[in-house]
């Protein structure tokens, strides 16, 4: 199994099959393969060697897309880098992981001296951009042209892929070391589980979301490998995304809740032909059924798709499927275990626990990555006899679907009960005046937490603390119900689309101080 | 991935979800994964260790399906035993693997002490059947009952999963080696073409075709990973098959083009309730177009689907999905390209040819055998580069299309020109007089070889020899119009379905002579 094979079959059976799309640029597939064996000859004439990582930094683009090729073939290794980060972070990661040849596009250009002014170990830029080349890189567009091509090095099964550093919302960034199986097989089980594309349609995929978090990268590996189209789009603008799914015959998305609700939510949303669109996969956080609902109405023809993971499983576990998303109950799961894992609930001990008992999530399978990046302690703690210990709460029901209780870590204490933020976010979501929410603990004198909520109000709505507390009440038990609320006009999210929890907190804890 | 993951899944999944059915028995995923931990622990007891072959050499059944879990779960390899096979192939393939254990139902216990005066080397056999368990037996479900379980020795990858003897129509049979990345990722591609099942319906696998056969043997592995039933049928006998469809509610099949020609013009066919089948998947030669019209006919809600592959591949090459059934040239050809293969098409140096030129096809994957057992010069000659060299000829057209033309070594050169039998078969089985045919080379003093056709006339039918030949004339070349016809009421078919076409051309060979 490796990561380039797709190019390899589809450049190899078809003429026209289309490859890339990029703003007015479509390439096909055996196009494609010539650039990125010119690219892969480029590198190696560079220096890039056997394992040496290869950092991608720059919006979503075609040239994205066949670096994602190149590296590999070229018998190097993935380090696709989290533009939401500060230069000090970028240097962290392309140190930590002794990256020495970034790919960068237009915009990120500009952040290379700061980040070589912290991390000297960056020694060649490649600048992979439509504008000036500037004087401290070289040009990916020279680097292709006066390359000869070479052959794939074939990296395959066990060899490293990639590092992936989690855009965790704790702690220090962890470089997560995935094989070309651990990607491959993952992407085989999403295409297995039947609830990606339609059958029988050759997929137009949008990439919305960035591709270097792993979710999208699946998304891209799981349409190469269908021989479909990647559709990059630089960066999220609702309007743009609802003009391209009609002009780009767009058939499926990957996107995150909170892009979702700005679609769904856009006054121009019934304005644009939306006909070619099958599937809009989600994930990083269930959606509400509120959202969902208008989504829905938004969309009638539309399948809706959940996929739960992480970096650490090549951001694979369980998939909700789309006739699942009509039932109010299996809605608010995350689904049946994808077609190449296994899901265990275990107690603190590392014994199952029954069906509806909330536990931790442990999941196993080809898609377990090899470990963090000179991590052995952390690696240690997160691999037990190939099973991935998650850090998430949840529970299977009697049919194998898995709900998603909490991120162990958020769980509120307050007058030593257990409070899932999940559920009170549910509760909260139900609100027809609640577009976005998310439920924290904050330090509490009597209660050592409190439950506090912090809100995006619908359009034109004018709710108050005191109408979604008695809402709430109806829904959930009284220790849940928040005791504080307040309200914002758009929630702090991740590169990888998750609430950054500890984010809002600092802000809240902060403002209330002041 | 290891091939007993499916089992763990469901059986931590699920309460209810049914594994196996057999007759009057139904089990779940956990009774069977408590059953296969037993008989595993069973077969330790008795003496499987580490990649002991254990053979299994039985009719259909769900001890069949119980003991494909239990034989890896033991830390053993697979072995099952073509049952078409006399006592000495039988004894030689156990010879030539070192088999000591052997997993027996009723009908074939009688086999046994042939088997062992000519291989005395087979120590143990275990007795798999509802009659009295025989004197030189120990009793498969005594094993169950009285062996502890023991946990799975998981293995997985790279490690061999079984050694599965080809019942190729030429020469000695050989010993397929397949890991279980070969298998898992086999079924794997299958599923992920989307071509197989339905997606969201439970599948209900009814298993015709005998598993031991590596294309039954995918299917039953499909249907587990995907949380399926596998419903074992011991023989096929149309009618029992046209019943159990309904009366178990099966939603797939896997049959050959033989099987479905018999069901389909059974004079019962409309009498039987259909309604639940969805997919009848067949393999083994391209079903001709008049048959599949009357098979559409009789079950017009039913989709068809080719899979084209070889023991060699885990069974999966390509595979040509229902839409294509609706259309005259894409029906005729194996599909596209499965998820997890290359195709190449390669002149006798191995370089590639164009689009439309016919070579010998070369396949490489994940699904690719590790080699023959013990033939390390057969399996350089079969595998270069991690490329499997299949011996069949074809083309690819410019989608990506394959078109089998035939298997190299069944090619007619007559008079100096190459015929390629399949060309010849599909004009003649474009007669509606022809319910199954054959075509075949025979030594010809003028010719050196002859065009010889083999034919099964429709119900009814007295078409004759002259008028197949002005049929023929019309649509093919004249020196490709068979010179001589012969009328069978059957045609001699392999364990995997193929037209033995040896055995064909020996016996009318002959009884020309006599």
């Amino acid at each position: 199994m490796y990561l380039t094979q797709a190019l390899h079959r589809w450049a190899s059976a078809t003429l026209a099959g289309v490859a890339t799309a990029c703003g007015e640029r479509v390439r096909t597939f055996a196009e494609t393969r010539e650039r990125v064996s010119r690219l892969a000859g480029g590198l190696r004439r560079i220096g890039v060697a056997h394992e040496d990582r290869v950092g991608i930094l720059s919006l979503n683009s075609d040239r994205y897309i066949e670096s994602l090729f190149a590296i590999p073939w070229a018998d190097g290794v993935l380090n696709p880098v989290n533009i939401r980060w500060s230069p000090t972070e970028i240097a962290y990661s392309l140190e930590d992981s002794q990256t020495r040849v970034l790919i960068v596009d237009d915009v990120f250009a500009q952040a290379v001296p700061a980040v070589q002014a912290i991390y000297p170990g960056l020694r060649t830029v490649i600048h992979a951009g439509d504008g000036p080349t500037p004087d401290f890189a070289i040009s990916y567009e020279e680097l292709i042209t006066e390359s000869e091509p070479t052959g794939d090095a074939c990296r395959s099964g066990d060899d490293l892929a990639g590092i992936f550093y989690t855009g965790g919302t704790t702690g220090a960034p962890k470089g997560v070391m995935l094989t070309h199986a651990n990607l491959v097989s993952a992407a085989l089980g999403g295409l297995a589980s039947g609830s990606f594309f339609r059958h029988g349609v050759t997929p137009r995929s949008l990439h919305v979301a960035p591709v270097f978090h792993l979710a999208d990268f699946a998304f891209f590996l799981m349409t190469s490998i269908g021989g479909g189209a990647n559709i990059a789009v630089p960066m999220f603008d609702p309007e743009n995304v609802l003009e391209l799914i009609g002009t780009q015959s767009v058939t499926d998305t990957l996107l995150v809740p909170t892009m979702i609700q700005m679609l769904a939510d856009h006054p121009k949303v019934s304005a644009y032909d939306m006909s070619s669109l099958r599937t809009i996969v989600y994930g990083a956080s269930p959606i509400s059924p509120a959202l969902l609902g208008r989504a829905q109405n938004a969309w009638p023809t539309v399948d809706f798709v959940q996929a739960y993971g992480m970096t650490e499983l090549a951001a694979l576990a369980t998939i909700l499927p789309a006739a699942d998303h009509s039932d109010g109950t299996r809605q608010r799961s995350a689904g049946l275990m994808a077609p190449i894992s296994e899901v265990r609930i275990a107690d603190g001990d590392g014994t199952n626990v029954p069906h509806g008992v909330v536990g931790e999530i442990w999941v196993r399978g080809p898609q377990v990555m090899r470990g963090y990046w000179h991590k052995p302690q952390e690696t240690t703690e997160a691999l037990q006899n190939g099973w991935m210990r998650t850090g998430d709460a949840g529970y299977l029901d009697e049919d194998g679907y898995l709900y998603i209780v909490d991120r162990l870590k958020d769980m509120i204490i307050t007058g030593g009960e257990n409070v899932y933020s999940s559920e009170v976010e549910n509760a909260l979501a139900q609100h027809k005046a609640v577009a976005a929410c998310a439920v924290i603990g904050l330090p509490d004198e009597r209660w050592g937490e409190r439950v506090h909520a912090v809100i995006v109000r619908a359009p034109h709505s004018s709710v108050t603390a005191a109408e979604l507390q008695v809402h709430t009440r109806n829904l959930i038990a009284g220790y849940k119900v928040p005791r504080s609320v307040s309200f914002v006009d758009a929630l702090p999210i991740s590169g990888a689309g998750k609430i950054l929890k500890r984010s809002l907190r600092d802000t809240i804890e902060n403002s209330s101080r002041s």
